[in-house]
């Protein structure tokens, strides 16, 4: 089969592979990245489903517009007002078949083979693979407690990527948010640069605790950026509508490219979804999401500091669905896992989530466990960390700290 | 902005742009490639949606496998088999967020910039836009009465294009079918070359007259091709659901391109549609469409003989949505189109179905119009076809007859 160059250097998700051994319903999963079902509005989406077909049939079965659905786009362009003051009109919003596809999107209007695309480090996986698929050369600049360092972003940014792709608020995998003078300084620097910003949101209306910050769009004009929204931790992911926002000379470029890609976005889905944030109040609903993931984030971070051994660093998120955690460098996380797996819990490794084979770190989620789970699940992983580091290096006196205190 | 050389090659499409000029309800529009919106099952959707939203509320919103929905994917490989005889197992079939993503999927992992793919000439538009965003470089085979040109499809083949794309049944936008013969000899070539097939079947249910043909498929192993199909005209396009379904390697390459893509199609649209084509008579639902489209084949046809002038070629398809006219060559389809635009009166010049600039041919539909609008709109047009063809080149005797009597 001749292939193009492209799939040669792509491999199937590694995450995809993990999750297929998490099958087995006796193994406790941190390793997925999924929300909660108990929280899904299932009988709401019900009436919203009912009420469109029965008014609206016709146009929601038919082929529609490119761009989307044009009610949805005005819900989301009110919404940026009411919640931050941004003034984004509805025609520099695009639907997208999920934030997957608006990677994918971007990737396509803007790579050539070869061109420097700058990730955080960590970075998120699906961004990696639509990007990878596109021909990138990663750079990357360090996460901190307070976000990027502005400092390796500064320098990166000379060597002119063609995107600098960040998830400045609950990052996955990490957890990390940007404080407000991180992301006024990344507004800054983006600013005075010739880069575009690729802002994805995904996570950014489930905050626990601490302050909430605006997106960098509040700090940066359109045309230097792109923000991707997403309903899928908010509403349903199975619905797949996210959405990107931008100037429109990118826009108009991103259209002609969503064409080509699959037409629109399903219009059913869309007018469903529509219906969906009319009738309802999705405030009070994200307010239920919010207090499940806050207790289950709270539970772990409790489990964490009684059962892993102190050498083992984490995040503290204010918000999203993931925590991050570093071992010694010189451990193996995949050796950390092949143990997990027998004793019934699963997470991520760090690998799929750097370009440079860092393997010293794992993400765990908590938005999809039981609190029993969460418990039994980080004391087992507590077991096995223990293990490893009384181990070979450890006895071998190689196992170093980790490096970066703040991932 | 610093795009992508992919970008600097690719206009809006064409279709889009008219179709913008035919929003005005007093144009009788030939121009679109809409199913009859009458002919949509909304009750039976609206029942599906309810009840898959309360048996499966949590699996219906939440994220799923990237292959698509299993019990949908059993549903077409049954269908292949109950109407062809076909053997394509469920894990050959992955569901793709409308046809269109399988021209993208395909030209994403099989084509670099510069690789040459063969295409029909006329060829769907689609198609050259999920193609061309890839860089291909078009080689063309003449469609004639019965099917491609299979003397130029075995000398093009030799140069060994990646991709050989066809639609053989009621082709957009020609009409025009390849009969059994030259569906064997396509197998045949194929079968012989270093060459993909990507055969294309989104109308091959809507046969109205002539004896069944099956798909290329039944001739030519799944190996060497993949069968792109599409539930857009027999269910609805708003879902945006279609299939591709091709040989395990291949199988596994696009299964990892769409995960970057868009991770899946909606499964919430995956389950309704499932649901639907359980509890629901396919077959029976499709009879009323070919019916209704049957009819308005009929009357267009009928109304060309009467108003139309002798030197306007016309395929006379069986099936499918699409009419195809050509005019003596050297007058435009682009003047056609502005004084039947004065008249209000649209279709599609068949400008962008061609690589090679062809301006004298055009595109009608008629699955989306009443009967008394096709009478009136063919007979305006005929008006129009009647002024150009007295016009200029007729006075200077300079406008050939069209070269190709099938097309």
């Amino acid at each position: 089969m001749r292939l193009s160059a492209r799939m040669s250097g792509v491999r199937r998700s590694y995450i995809r592979e993990i999750l297929k051994v998490t099958q087995n319903p006796e193994i406790i999963s941190f390793a997925g990245g999924l929300p909660s079902p108990d929280h899904f509005p299932a009988e709401a989406f019900a009436r919203a489903a009912a009420d469109v077909l029965r008014e609206n049939g016709p146009q929601a079965l038919q082929y529609s517009i490119t761009e989307g659905h044009p009610p949805l786009r005005e819900f989301i362009s009110r919404r940026y007002k009411e919640k931050w003051g941004l003034d984004i009109p509805v025609d520099e919003i695009l639907i997208t078949t999920g934030s997957q596809q608006g990677l994918d999107l971007m990737a396509k209007v803007m790579l050539d083979v070869g061109d420097d695309v700058l990730i955080e480090r960590p970075g998120y996986l699906g961004a990696i693979q639509a990007f990878s698929l596109f021909g990138a050369n990663f750079l990357t600049a360090d996460l901190g407690p307070h976000g990027v360092d502005t400092a390796q972003l500064a320098q990166r940014l000379k060597d002119r990527p063609k995107i600098f792709y960040a998830v400045p608020s609950f990052q996955n995998p990490s957890g990390i948010t940007y404080d407000a003078a991180t992301r006024r300084e990344t507004a800054r620097l983006i600013e005075d640069s010739d880069t575009i910003l690729l802002e994805d949101n995904p996570y950014g209306e489930l905050r626990f605790k601490g302050e909430a910050v605006p997106p960098i769009r509040a700090y940066l004009d359109g045309s230097r950026m792109a923000l991707m929204g997403s309903f899928s931790k908010i509403a349903s992911p199975g619905m797949r509508i996210g959405w990107i926002a931008t100037g429109p000379e990118l826009m108009h470029t991103l259209v002609t490219a969503k064409q080509a890609s699959d037409l629109h976005t399903s219009i059913f889905a869309q007018r469903v979804l529509h219906r969906f944030l009319e009738d309802n109040d999705l405030d009070a609903h994200i307010a239920v999401i919010k207090k499940a993931y806050g207790e289950r984030r709270d539970l772990m971070v409790d489990a964490i500091i009684r059962h892993f051994p102190e050498e083992v660093r984490r995040t503290e998120p204010e918000g999203g669905m993931f925590l991050w955690g570093e071992l010694p460098r010189g451990v193996s996380a995949q050796e950390v896992f092949a143990k997990a797996i027998e004793r019934k819990v699963a997470f991520v490794p760090g690998l799929p989530f750097y370009v440079d084979g860092t393997d010293n770190a794992f993400r765990l989620n908590f938005s999809n466990s039981t609190p029993e789970r969460i418990e039994e699940g980080i004391k087992r992983l507590g077991t096995c960390l223990k293990e490893v580091l009384s181990g070979p290096c450890r006895a071998a006196g190689t196992c170093a700290p980790a490096a970066d205190p703040g991932v």
